[in-house]
């Protein structure tokens, strides 16, 4: 169970001592928002929170802890949408999702509530030069969370946060097999990958972290924001 | 290349004799849509395709190919989304997705439009069954597509069709590492799987099949719809 100031590059470390791999130049490291959020002390204490009016009113509609619906409102700059009782909202990064990311379970433990990071990227690249500075391996990480989407149903863990690897892979100008051009074939690997950890990081499994060998991944020092679709092109605002 | 009337199960079975692993009970085996629609024969030669004037006049407003817009709205049960050139609509089955999955590469040859399977899970079964008879391996399969979201940029594989695999992994009811009871997580699975196998079956890589080992996942003899949000819980209509 991780706490705040909690050194996360050198808990991995130790814990890969436990699995049969070494990292290696190349490999990704895959690691849930919880225990990057917990370790970043981004927790708040319902007790401290006063909620607004609009929180108590929207709370007293939907039968929700006001205190919470005011958490997730401090991390709100836009709502996308609030029927149903359910909260869909930008956050400061620009991520669209319920309640901000702030969690619900696990997360919430008692009367404290877990937000975001403030800046994911700067969580993967900490993590990335800790596990460097521990292993001598240049890997490249990739922070997720468990977001929903519209129109289907269950969740899936996207990225949130990178160091090191480009969280798409541009195929736009190659050729398909037909040898005709591709226009429009951006594929978001990051999300993919953070997919194929949401497999391993069950829920209650206490597994936060995903070591990932053999993808060939573009190097990139740049932003998880790439994600977000921008204003102009997004049909769902 | 894939021809309609192609046994995809035996050129599975065949493909994989080629790699160091056999299929076993409880392996999972994805294989994207592309091929199976054009196993299925889902082509439509756009040359017989006559646009209605809807088709005809969205067409001339966004400089699209009249032709293959009524392929799309041929396939199309409702429109969701018709701005800015991009037909966001619900499929027969119920996938939203745009264009209705109708491809514009690699599938698209010259003068051909391939189409989604009518029913990816009986695509699925098949294979499956084909697979079964074939090697004796009970394993599950799932038909993948590439689909983009709202809100984040770039494509990621899904799921639309399965067999002998629950496409949710159902934790309501279950305890978090605190002890809390989860009132809300159900997993896309098949989708997570999905995701993971779009990092191998990469455009043009000619990769049209993704053979998965180790994940334990619920037997289910059931359809990959329930991956499809219920209209009354769909806030994105």
């Amino acid at each position: 169970m991780i706490k705040a100031g909690d050194d996360l590059a050198a808990l991995l470390a130790k814990g890969l001592e436990h699995t049969r791999l070494r990292l290696e130049d190349g490999d990704i490291v895959l690691v849930c928002q919880k225990v990057v959020s917990k370790a970043e002390g981004r927790l708040v204490h319902l007790g401290d929170v006063e909620p607004s009016p609009f929180a108590r009113n929207y709370a007293a509609r939907w039968d929700k802890d006001p205190r919470l619906v005011e958490v997730v409102l401090r991390q709100t700059s836009r709502i996308v949408r609030n029927d149903r009782g359910v909260l869909i909202v930008e956050t400061g990064p620009g991520w669209v999702c319920a309640n901000a990311g702030v969690d619900e379970s696990n997360a919430l433990d008692d009367e404290r509530a877990i937000l975001l990071p403030v800046d994911a990227d700067a969580s993967a690249a900490k993590i990335r030069a800790g596990l460097r500075r521990l292993t001598g391996a240049e890997v490249a990480v990739v922070v997720t969370d468990t977001f929903g989407r519209p129109w289907r149903d269950g969740l899936t863990e996207v990225c949130i946060g990178i160091a090191g690897i480009n969280p798409m892979l541009d195929l736009r100008g190659t050729k398909d097999l037909g040898g005709r051009e591709l226009h429009h074939t951006v594929i978001a690997v990051a999300d993919e990958l953070a997919g194929a950890g949401g497999l391993l990081m069950e829920k209650a499994s206490g597994i936060p972290a995903v070591h990932v060998r053999g993808y060939s991944f573009e190097p990139y020092e740049g932003t998880a924001k790439v994600l977000i679709r921008p204003a102009e092109a997004d049909l769902f605002r």
